[in-house]
């Protein structure tokens, strides 16, 4: 017996619309199917669905990666601690959200291990043995892994766990010059994915000396904003100079002949986007994947009575197989009415619905309906192939439009801390000008309830004077709310 | 200055010989570039070179799975102490080796979680939540993820390792028989990744009740035989009927209505594969890999002399360009030898080593060298591509078929205790009957000092007496020392 709408709601819609962000957001993250939470507080299961979205994150910037003649590789998960402290701004940073292992077995450990919460001292360790002279550099390596940092905040899915998967590049160059080009191949590589993949539109920024990664020189990151006004750290970048090279006796002798300290970088993109990506593409009927990240880009719904079934069905398999080339489903269901399963699949936010029934085979056609903006086009079966594929790319272009807007809509540039403090209250990204002062940092902070200084706008030169002192500005900045 | 060849042996070389296979072994991994120690006692750093081998075995595998349905997701690292002991069985076998996180940042945990040493226990908590109806099944779920068991004994690189990577697969059916029918496909794809790519013959066996995974009701394993005589336990496949399925209340409404447990597998290889793979190519030389899993499929090395240098890089870069489906790097290095690269890639195990000189660009040709058995062939430039792609061929069946033969000659039939314990002390898996009582298996283990019933020989029926007790045997079994 199929069910009607009412009960689908009831037993399975979200309940909530999307300006109620939070409740809306855990809501469409687990009707999707794509996450669920674990017996473990504070981590979270990817389910098959979310994986999905992620191997192909994980396999584009892979390839990229390979490109420019970074190798993958595997270091233990485990860090003793005398070695996580060996780095004293790292450790400081990460010291409150390290778990420990401080037993095996019966046996009680000697000393604790960390697990790690990035890698840097467990590598550097090895590369310092490892390089000798100029010919081991560059040293370029990768990992895919898991990382644990112990958050005591109330857990989000994707965007707040304990555990999350990422990459850890950790390179090391000659000289501070080779090091600093790769920051703009790194994060085009990121920029690259989070727009024509995720389809996010994010703006790049310098992180201020407070709020740069715990022992680099400088972060660079991607930053995107969520519905909500929150601004959310994106893929980043960091350059740390001498400083690792130092603590941990990385040096190589130079063509010359003489010791030197190597430069060093590391960069990442965590499982913690396919949150931002999912709060910012979401609407009130759950999420929305863009197609060229979407496990199921288009789901054909063939409309089944007792009489058509086994034409329409063997239509709909005809349908799938000349669309091949894109990842596609059929929903032969037979216990679930047409309407049931509309709705299921735009929870779950496949691009594309093609429906297709006995009257339109009659006709020779078939319905596309688009989930970004819920427009259908009834089109010649003939023509599908075409139509689909012009369709997903179309979905994807608007996606990132609507974003771009998005973001656009999220800034608002201000001059005095009246102005700052109403539009942080009214969720926005405010845009300002800084002495570049630690203090007058603290009192943005202070005065706004919790926003902070998200990051430096480097592309643009401060003209005025400091939101908070008023005196004369170094920095144009952003300042929002974060999680 | 190149260096010479006494030079690079007493530098570089491999001093030990296969036959001292400990020390061989070590050597042979560590300065082919595979693995490096760490600075945690008992784990290993996969370095590129051993991480590109498991890069191609993962695609390789996870392809298959796939096209099984199967799905990959991920769950988390942590599992609870009071989950971990809720199959009494599974906890008994994991117990001694767990490591324990029982600290986080400053905090005492109230509950201490264990770093997952198999992941049964924190899935099957989520299966039992997931898993409703008949509809529902079959789950097919695997992980590719890193695991941990804390063994007390001497790390050997991949072969024993405190951490290592693996997939597990953890699948869920309405019916013994579904469920049963999983065996042939999950072993016949790893049977496939070792005969067909690792070129490894190994012979599949069913474990023992003692021998079984804890918390199975039967054990199926691919077992290799290493030059030194030790049995290696390689993928295996355990069926766990409803045993964990009633630990952890995984029920489902039958298409009767009425609730039934389910029925389980689950299924893994491990990293300890690549080690097994090194150590039965290897030869006095280092390594060899088998062309489908090498990272680099051969290396052309051209002889540079002053006058002639910038041709023959041209000639080799040429032919480089016109083998881009294989795997294929010039060696342009200037500051060592033809001499001491040749020893190097040898090392390295590359398959296949292609020389051009002057002389043989004045002759149209190259010389071929393969890594498995040392021959040279000149072959005209023409004709590279199709020879080179032929001779790898070519080498990963010889190397199989080398391994079918040592396989073959490994195994002795045995009839008495005195023969089974002449023959293990010979380095030899012995094959024999028994009675299928623990009370002679443990007497086997003894007189024998501390070989094992690896398995049972599912194939062949036992016609004759057990070694140990005389009585009428049940079984033929595989008897050897394992790792």
């Amino acid at each position: 017996m199929p069910k009607t709408a009412k009960e689908v709601k009831d037993e399975k819609g979200i309940t909530a619309e999307k300006d109620e962000f939070s409740e809306w957001y855990t809501q469409a993250i687990i009707k999707a199917d794509l996450a669920d939470y674990s017996a473990v507080s504070g981590c979270m299961i990817l389910k098959p669905y979310s994986y999905a979205i992620w191997e192909i994150v994980v396999n584009e910037c892979d390839k990229r990666f390979k490109k420019l003649g970074i190798k993958n590789a595997y270091f233990p998960l485990f860090i003793p601690e005398s070695l996580l402290r060996r780095e004293s701004a790292h450790i400081a940073g990460f010291n409150p959200e390290v778990a420990w292992v401080t037993e095996a077995g019966n046996t009680k450990l000697n000393e604790r291990l960390a697990i790690r919460p990035t890698s840097e001292t467990i590598m550097y360790d090895s590369y310092a043995k490892w390089i000798r002279s100029w010919r081991d550099l560059p040293l370029k390596i990768n990992q895919w892994n898991n990382v644990v940092r112990w958050e005591f905040k109330h857990p989000i899915p994707f965007l707040r766990t304990r555990e999350f998967l990422w990459n850890e590049g950790h390179t090391v160059y000659a000289s501070k010059e080779e090091a600093l080009k790769e920051e703009k191949q790194i994060l085009g590589i990121y920029n690259e994915i989070l727009r024509d993949y995720m389809a996010i539109e994010g703006f790049i920024s310098r992180k201020t000396e407070s709020e740069k990664f715990a022992g680099a020189e400088f972060t660079k990151a991607i930053e995107c904003v969520l519905p909500n006004g929150r601004v959310v750290q994106g893929p980043d970048f960091h350059h740390d100079g001498q400083i690792f090279s130092k603590s941990f006796n990385i040096q190589f002798l130079n063509k010359e002949g003489k010791k030197e300290h190597a430069w060093q970088n590391t960069w990442a993109i965590t499982t913690r986007m396919i949150g931002v990506m999912l709060a910012i593409h979401g609407d009130d009927k759950g999420i929305v994947i863009p197609p060229k990240l979407a496990p199921i880009q288009a789901v054909i719904v063939p409309i089944l009575f007792d009489k058509t079934k086994e034409k329409v069905l063997k239509e709909a398999e005809k349908l799938k197989d000349s669309l091949k080339e894109i990842r596609i489903e059929v929903d032969a269901r037979e216990e679930y009415s047409p309407g049931w399963k509309f709705n299921d699949w735009e929870m779950k936010g496949v691009p594309l619905r093609i429906e297709i029934g006995p009257k339109d085979i009659e006709q020779e056609q078939v319905v596309l309906a688009r989930r970004d903006n819920g427009k259908k086009e009834t089109v010649k079966i003939k023509d599908a192939e075409n139509k689909v594929k012009e369709m997903l790319d179309s979905i994807q272009e608007e996606m990132l439009k609507k974003s771009e807007k998005k973001l656009k809509e999220s800034m608002v540039s201000v001059k005095t801390m009246a102005e700052l403090e109403k539009e942080i209250k009214n969720k926005k990204v405010a845009v300002a000008e800084w002495c570049d002062s630690r203090d007058c940092e603290d009192w943005i902070k202070t005065k706004t309830q919790g926003a902070k200084i998200i990051g430096i706008n480097e592309q643009q030169q401060a003209k005025g004077n400091c939101v908070h002192c008023n005196k004369k500005a170094k920095h144009v900045i952003y300042i929002g709310k974060s999680y």
